[in-house]
């Protein structure tokens, strides 16, 4: 946290008393080391260790600092903070905008082949630029599935609206205000055999859905289908999608999530020509902290008059 | 042509005698040989030769094969044309959509720092990911001017819509059905210095556009802009954006257009960190010669009917 991120913080929270870490974690995928502190606060924001939380009775809210909320997302915790009564929000709006927008520039620099054009120096009419000219795509009249609709796949729809495709959303649990046709598991293999040309898995991380596309998976799809991910790596059975990318079923991966982060330097997905990551920076965006803290202190007002949270995934 | 749209070509001609150049040229770009056959035609699809025009006096309808119609746009051929009362027709709403997809394209690219993020493969937190992170953006907010708002502009304005950005047009002649605000020359400057982010040249080829983007034009813009061709490479003069470039005036470009195309193999844009060229791809789409075709058989139809020319332009 930058100086002047900070000073909004402490001007944000004055009248309250603002404990900071006494040592931050390097991300908030890391996990923090335990703070003695934190057992006195009402309120926290951040990653928190669920353990810590455990034992920090005062506890009333959680503000997770990201858009998934794995750490949270189990039977156990899920248990505790319903006995405890506290309130778990996250952080989705701080970053729905720009998961959907990265998301969608996977899809165009897919369409638009610019990995391949960039890199081709040809004159017209040579082999070379009509094997480039020919590979471009509009993304008219193609399909894309959603999985794993929540605010970034609402948004990503919304920016997909003008292009004219079909575009359908599978969400655990539909819950009828979908702008889109919205499927259930049981008619997934159905629907991507059918003829879906762009997945765009924005699962969170969970007991539910690790490895949610493993082979089996990537069986029933349509053959030179492409496949992004900016939900969490561990949806993903690695060599699984490595397989379906040697044998062509998907014809190109982009992934802005993998499992680890990053992968080590001789994994073959960095070597596959067509799949394509960026180092976990969908939600990136400038002035990302101050986004993060503003939407923090909106809450936090909320909080005090308690007012429905902002975010609320508890 | 390959044989199947050959074979799409002579069925929709049928009644009519189809008449093949002896010696096609490469591109559209190129000129082609003088082919005696001409002097005889009534109607011409292609790329024909203004020479050849003015002496193959039995035409009545040119059907350009792309969008830009540099060759005719010149007063010489516009009195010809009028003189001779031959109709002139381009091929703009083939390629239309994928122009405006490929616009998209460069400007997502950019907005998530695609070709740096491909190549970073760093774990979070670390000063490289937050390098990446801290510099992608959403556009929302934003100021994009269309520089040459025609069908590919009016385009892109609608698949920028749901971005939330501001989006402004330059058009030489405002038409008064443009859904986005229209300035004119005398303007340009002062929109231009007040602080667009984002500029797409959508030009065409003339006498009036070459080195439109010239370094007094480039002076006038907002410091850390983005510069976007999509239109013609003779619209921009070259060393002055590579100077812009340089001097951190102008923060990317992003060229689907060059001149001459491709740029030598010397040429110190390849060179640019920021500068990122596709090899004049933007209309490209699969299966573009069969639009072509069917596009002009559209049109034929119309010609025969004495039905008014879809995209007539003289």
């Amino acid at each position: 946290m930058s100086p002047d991120v900070l000073a909004m913080l402490r001007r944000g929270t004055k009248g309250h008393q603002l404990v900071l870490p006494e040592k931050p974690a390097a991300s908030v995928l890391a996990k923090s080391e335990r703070d003695p502190q934190f057992a006195t606060v009402d309120v926290a924001f951040g990653q928190p260790d669920p353990g810590a939380i455990a034992e920090a009775n005062q506890l009333k809210w959680i503000h997770v600092s990201s858009s998934g909320i794995t750490r949270y997302d189990t039977p156990e915790f899920r248990a505790l903070a319903a006995q405890r009564t506290i309130a778990v929000s996250n952080s989705a709006s701080v970053y729905n905008e720009a998961c959907a927008v990265h998301a969608l520039s996977f899809m165009l620099a897919q369409a638009r082949k610019l990995p391949l054009a960039l890199k081709t120096r040809a004159a017209g009419g040579t082999p070379a630029w009509h094997a480039v000219r020919s590979a471009c795509k509009t993304l008219r009249g193609e399909t894309v599935l959603i999985v794993g609709y929540g605010a970034i796949g609402k948004r990503l729809a919304e920016l997909l609206r003008p292009f004219k495709m079909k575009i359908i959303a599978y969400r655990r649990r539909a819950r009828g205000d979908e702008r889109v046709p919205v499927i259930t598991e049981d008619q997934l293999a159905h629907i991507l055999a059918d003829g879906v040309d762009h997945i765009v898995d924005i699962l969170p991380e969970s007991a539910e859905t690790r490895n949610f596309f493993d082979a089996k998976r990537f069986a029933t799809i349509k053959p030179g289908a492409i496949f992004y991910n900016i939900g969490r790596g561990t949806t993903v059975d690695q060599g699984a999608l490595l397989e379906a990318l040697r044998s062509g079923r998907v014809a190109a991966a982009w992934l802005d999530v993998t499992e680890p982060e990053p992968l080590s330097e001789d994994h073959p997905l960095w070597a596959e020509p067509n799949c394509f990551i960026t180092p976990h920076v969908a939600g990136g965006h400038a002035d990302e902290a101050k986004t993060l803290v503003r939407h923090f202190l909106k809450n936090l007002k909320r909080f005090v008059r308690g007012e429905p949270l902002l975010d609320r995934v508890m």
